[in-house]
């Protein structure tokens, strides 16, 4: 057994408190090198005759990515305190793996070499809103998905798809369009809409914020926000709004002030300026988000800032109860920032949802003091990989999002926020090349994945569009010109993914995709006794299932098409998806 | 190259901000396995003609444990961002690790698969106060230390070392005692008291507090503490209390408020009570520190508890001007609490010392946000295993804590309060069984060692005692029963350290114990182009060191003996050191 390759440390993935009383402990080993991990575990007070009591407990293998195979175990200590190592077998050999190196046997004399998990406190839990595990979002990119009034229309505002999107353009979209058309939403299933940014700002994204505390009047008033959250909420869907906390616009009150002022001016310290005078040529004298002369960074270490910021936070939730923020370029933000922002919005709502964007392994952000989940983005890579491009088969695309679902305690991964596209990438259909079966497939994939699934606005309905600005095109509100076989596909798998208890459960999922069929991708989820079986195939022959995945269980259920069938008669189409539903025995 | 060993995460020991400018950067590979390793880096958005602008440093091999090897590089990247990967070699493979995998060459149209450090921000940096870099420590157990004046005396004190110590008995130490003697110390060269509990207790150890806002009468007054601490500073002497915060004793007010009106008491949310009524027999139903039914747990997350005990830490610090509070059972606090701790106490005095008691790897305590330092029991145990017990020899020694070295980021590693034993464990002459060659061999390993070292009351003349209570013995004043060979070793020890650059440097060690001579441990510091390199013979004869240590710098000083020496006359005898100090070309 290769020593090298194990991995456990405490207080992260690999052992953290799944709720208030269970701790999830796991190890990382050689892929295919061990025979068995039995979990070591015992009170680090508890002692009889100067030897430790320990129990043990055999491990299960959860997954394996590329390198390596996951093992876990659950455990509830009865005293909150935990002392434990790893007791590896293959037969041969037998080892126990601890924090200070490998012995012979479980050393009883001493707990010192032992891993500890030193008392768990349920206010250091991670805890991500319940609610959250049972949403589907959808994204709106206000500018562009409804035009309800124009009253409130910027000058030289477009017809409504008259013309292609550019970064500049404007079509007029707003709060009442979204209000007329929340009954597409709702008929979808859809239970929660993400908004990109809303407050005044200059272009039509809106990322450069001028004023956090007013609504662009392209938008409406804030009478008309209020009522549509209302009207949301009546509908049972939730609101989260788009946070830019990184950084500010160019015409921010605050930045033009040390514009005009230099440094002299009260609001210097809001920004990170490296030299004066404050010049934006050649090149920003002053941090940025990237190299964006008209975003300058927020220095959200400065009381005032924070203050500022964090009263913003307060302000929309206080006054028009929406449920949830997204925080932009939250990676580029400070930690004690974001703690603070938790203490904030948790202190007057406690099941607000906060989530970051971080497109990167995010964990640093996801112990339970910063936010509750990240924008998935590692999964739409991976998911457009296997199923729209066709870079890698079932068997790759298996390993490496297992490798990211064990890189994320559990209790994370139920609440992360996935997705298939946004207004910063391409549409899943266009990364399809125009093929709704491919859609359909990762719409099965995103919906019955661990975490909270996102629909961006007008991929229901086939729309199409490269990376911005071609994905922020006009919502097509012409039924002639909508994919209705894609929404009532969408709709229908909402639909079950409502109904069928096992595949809404927040259990995670098991792979059960085969060296034999690399392209014929198989998981299966779990409810009480009830199983539940994905299968996608990305191949271009008819695959059939292995019998043996359902045991020798009958009836199996179809419950797309609601037929029962034996299990030497679950085959898949190419491009096509099966979802099968059976008791296990 | 052995893929399954290499291991990296942002954000801990592995990527983390040096100073508000520095990133450094490691990567831990499988030993003696890889030729060279590159450092790939970039800024996330410095992009030219579709390809992102990566650089490329040579890493450094800074040590290797058991398994590992381990290397380093550090950069100040331009705008404070980083995406980065590593390029390893061994002459016949090259190959690129990035958080996504293996690529055979660095990817340069895309920057996700990169490892991210998004922002270096000032206020997440770890932070210790410099003074305690430069402090050499003296723990005082205040009952055990000198008894100034009987007129405090409890009930029952025994004459000063009259009889063994006992979990119960009391021997008179006070405030006046420490005062009377702090020439002792400072001949000594000490610059830091660490007092365990100071406040009103019932025990002689004082860990089961009363109340946490007097002082308990057996040490004097408020007022005899304030001349002690003002002696002290006039001295530079550095003042830590002990913060028992993990518990309270069993006759702390509120707990005893608790046992009188069970659920009726305002105070039963300030523990853990399991259930009602209330009891101690035969096992306590509450939560407690270990199964000690006179050490009830506090509820640390309750508001009230918190400002009570934030109020205490502030008081302290308020009032009488200490320097550093040391936090009790560390671990089994909540991380919310400690946060709150280091925002009130830095609040008040930017420049206190936290420290923590946490035995075991404390990486999640040591993030910026929590502690300063804890007490490094893993480096005393491992010291003594090899010096005092034989149980390891140097070259087990150096893995090991080589190991331990590169599990925490350095500039955590230059404030780590090192100890050779506590209230809490055996002496350290008692430990070697006698030999003070042995303690000064000690000695000189801790004082060396990064990180600020720690004498316990009495270690420098040459004390005995076993475990507690053993060790908590009535310091001996009588000078003919005191060592003072050992105390002038330990004296001198502590002036070169102040004296020379490269003793005191906060530069890691690099450790240079060889596979040839197992029992020759050889570590070299260095300061600019001075070079101080450390010799500890633990075999039974005498030892030449290799003269290519020193290159072929001439002239080599011992600086113990003050001798000059030429690169093949440095020899080193059974149970001594050497400490050599030459100019690099």
């Amino acid at each position: 057994m290769l020593k090298e390759a194990l991995y456990h440390r405490p207080k992260n993935n690999f052992a953290y408190a799944y709720d208030e009383q269970t701790l999830h402990i796991r190890l990382r080993t050689k892929k295919n090198d061990i025979g068995s991990v039995q979990l070591i575990y015992g009170d680090p007070y508890e002692w009889k005759d100067g030897n430790w009591l320990l129990k043990k407990e055999l491990m299960i293998k959860t997954g394996s990515d590329v390198y390596f195979d996951y093992y876990l175990a659950s455990v509830r200590p009865g005293f909150r305190r935990m002392r434990y190592g790893f007791e590896l077998s293959d037969g041969n050999e037998t080892f126990v793996f601890t924090e200070k190196g490998v012995f012979e046997s479980a050393p009883t004399n001493d707990i010192a070499p032992y891993f500890c998990f030193p008392f768990l406190h349920p206010v250091d839990v991670f805890k991500a809103p319940d609610w959250v595990k049972n949403t589907v979002w959808y994204q709106i990119f206000p500018e562009r998905f409804a035009n309800g009034t124009s009253s409130n229309d910027p000058e030289g505002t477009l017809a409504w798809g008259s013309s292609e999107p550019t970064p500049a353009n404007f079509f007029g979209g707003d709060f009442l369009g979204v209000l007329q058309h929340l009954d597409h939403l709702s008929s979808l299933g859809i239970s929660g809409i993400y908004f990109t940014p809303i407050f005044k700002a200059t272009s039509n994204h809106k990322y450069d914020t001028i004023d956090y505390l007013e609504i662009d009047p392209q938008f409406g008033t804030k009478e008309d926000f209020r009522q549509l959250v209302d009207a949301c909420h009546e509908k049972g869907i939730k609101v989260m709004l788009d946070a830019v906390f990184n950084h500010s616009g160019f015409y921010f009150v605050p930045f033009q002030d040390v514009l005009v002022h230099q440094e002299n001016s009260n609001y210097k310290n809001w920004f990170h300026i490296r030299e004066y005078p404050v010049v934006t040529d050649p090149l920003p004298n002053y941090d940025t988000f990237a190299f964006e002369k008209t975003m300058p960074k927020l220095n959200t270490a400065n009381p005032e800032v924070k203050n500022y910021l964090l009263n913003v936070a307060r302000y929309w939730i206080d006054e028009f109860n929406i449920d949830g923020w997204r925080l932009d370029v939250a990676n580029e933000v400070d930690h004690q920032f974001w703690r603070e922002l938790r203490r904030t919005v948790k202190s007057i709502k406690a099941d607000a949802y906060i989530l970051g964007e971080i497109w990167h392994d995010a964990l640093p952000w996801l112990q339970g003091d910063q936010f509750d989940a990240i924008m998935n983005y590692p999964f739409s890579s991976l998911a457009l990989d296997y199923i729209a491009r066709s870079n890698i088969n079932a068997l790759e695309f298996t390993k490496k999002i297992s490798g990211i679902l064990h890189s994320y305690p559990e209790n994370v991964n139920e609440v992360m926020f996935n997705l298939l596209g946004s207004h910063d990438t391409e549409r899943v259909l266009t990364v399809t090349g125009g093929n709704t079966k491919k859609v359909m497939q990762l719409f099965v994939l995103l919906l019955s994945f661990p975490g909270t699934p996102c629909i961006y606005y007008g991929d229901e309905i086939g729309m199409t569009g490269g990376r911005d600005p071609g994905c922020r095109k006009c919502m097509e509100w012409n039924p002639d010109a909508q994919n209705h076989e894609l929404f009532a596909g969408l709709q229908k798998l909402i639909r079950l993914k409502k109904e069928v208890p096992s595949f809404s459960a927040k259990s995670p999922i098991s792979f059960l995709t085969s060296e034999d069929t690399p392209d014929l991708l198989t998981y299966v989820k779990a409810a009480g006794d009830e199983k539940l079986l994905f299968a996608f195939n990305t191949s271009s022959s008819e695959l059939t299932l292995n019998p043996a995945l359902f045991g020798s269980a009958e009836p199996l259920i179809n419950i797309w098409t609601n037929e029962t069938l034996k299990s030497d008669e679950a085959r898949v189409e190419p491009d096509d998806f099966l979802i099968i539903k059976w008791k296990a025995n």
